[in-house]
């Protein structure tokens, strides 16, 4: 029962982001339409993958998954509620935006639930400005500020930190962005509350990325901010090819490649 | 002493490859040169990266590095010779190109000597076509070949096999390149024999790839081959940045990040 509410949020969500990302490109005169690309994974489940390459939207993905199966020997024990029984279901939506402009921040938006002998919710959303602007900043952190003060179980200045902590790039001491927040096993034992907070941080998304885009979408910009933006996007991909444990959790256990890489850039530089 | 020998050796390797690509530069027109950057190592030693952004080289990096200190804990004993003494000496010589043309194949050179309890030399070169052709790589294979065989220590379908199995994308089900040869801890008994031989793999290398250019260097493309290129490419950064072990031991040892990532390819896409 829970996980089909949940799934049936989380393609609901899938819809309305798509949906919001073509009214922009159509909104700007262009035809680009995401492509949908559904997948099955071999051990169960499956998802559709949508990539739209648009004027606004150099590559926008918007990703939806519900897979199920067995861990393997190797992260048994690892995922919580997995040492007696190694089933798993999972569910969830992920986001990343590459703009054309490099005047707009490309954004990362994730929530998912888990379902093992434990069950939870995890997610978050953080924004990667090639020239952060303190307003941008500021309305995204708000927004998901309002979002979690909204919800007893969801501590903002938790997130925020845990953000900051995992969107960081040792090898270049730098953070990939300016963040957002970053939350994982989440259950507080109210399941309804902690689906409603998971819940609110997609509608959150979904409203405010629009807006910061808007800020910017007619902003003129050179040849020198492009290639500003290209490395910053090279410093992307190390992120999430050396670091992202998702990314590098999908590929070393067999998950869908062009899934999993979907939030690679369509142009980077070093 | 044996430490000096090796060490001039890949010195004046570093210039001939450098003097090689720039008159190659120059041949086709450009005032294109390299650019030498030292870097000092903050455990003891350093190098200089060389990198030249040019016409028909959109980017090669030639570094030296002459790199001494103690390994780390968690290193010690996954290194041969480092049980009872952590301390050690490298030297070596690497090479990334990567021309502008996708009609030209990318090529990575390596050659180092190691020196803990015991010593031992490694290295390879292996080439990345987009458009593989068999002229070209009957051309590479054969001078690595010869050179192998010139040597009784090297054992060319060893080397060649070690290569294929090295340098493959297991996500993608799929090879880097076309190969080449690639050997570690190369100690026969006989340092001025594998001295020889590190340094035979050096001079074919340094000779094979420009005649390799110069078969396409004149050769026009089209637009679609060049992002053809540039998804090869972001292939080859997947390789670096999710399996390559020289690249993942740099990075989380605190090696210098610039001259580890001097192989990503100047523009790359997915």
């Amino acid at each position: 029962m829970s996980k089909t509410q949940a799934e049936d949020w989380f393609r609901e969500l899938q819809s309305t982001l798509i949906e919001t990302y073509e009214a922009i490109e159509i909104a700007a005169g262009s035809n680009a339409r995401f492509e949908r690309q559904p997948w099955q994974r071999p051990g169960g489940g499956g998802g559709t993958m949508a990539v739209m390459r648009g004027e606004v939207f150099e590559k926008a993905g918007v990703n939806f998954s519900q897979v199920e199966g067995e861990f393997s020997e190797r992260f048994r024990g690892e995922i919580p509620g997995t040492d007696e029984d190694p089933s798993f279901w999972a569910c969830g939506v992920s986001v990343v935006v590459h703009p054309r402009s490099p005047m707009i921040p490309a954004v990362h938006f994730n929530t998912r639930h888990l379902v093992t002998q434990k069950s939870w919710f995890g997610g978050g959303a953080d924004m990667t400005p090639v020239f952060p602007d303190d307003e941008d900043t500021n309305l995204f952190h708000s927004a998901l500020k309002a979002t979690c003060d909204a919800h007893p179980m969801a501590d903002y200045q938790t997130y925020k930190s845990w953000c900051d902590r995992y969107f960081y790039l040792p090898h270049r001491q730098e953070p990939r962005g300016v963040g957002g927040i970053f939350f994982d096993q989440l259950n507080s034992g109210d399941w309804i509350g902690d689906f409603e907070f998971v819940k609110d941080v997609g509608r959150a998304f979904t409203s405010i990325y629009p807006q910061i885009v808007a800020r910017h979408v007619d902003e003129p910009y050179e040849d020198r901010h492009r290639q500003a933006q290209l490395l910053k996007r090279g410093r992307y991909v190390e992120f999430n090819l050396v670091h992202d444990r998702g990314t590098r959790f999908g590929l070393e256990t067999g998950g869908n490649t062009e899934a999993i890489l979907m939030s690679l850039p369509p142009l980077a530089s070093w």
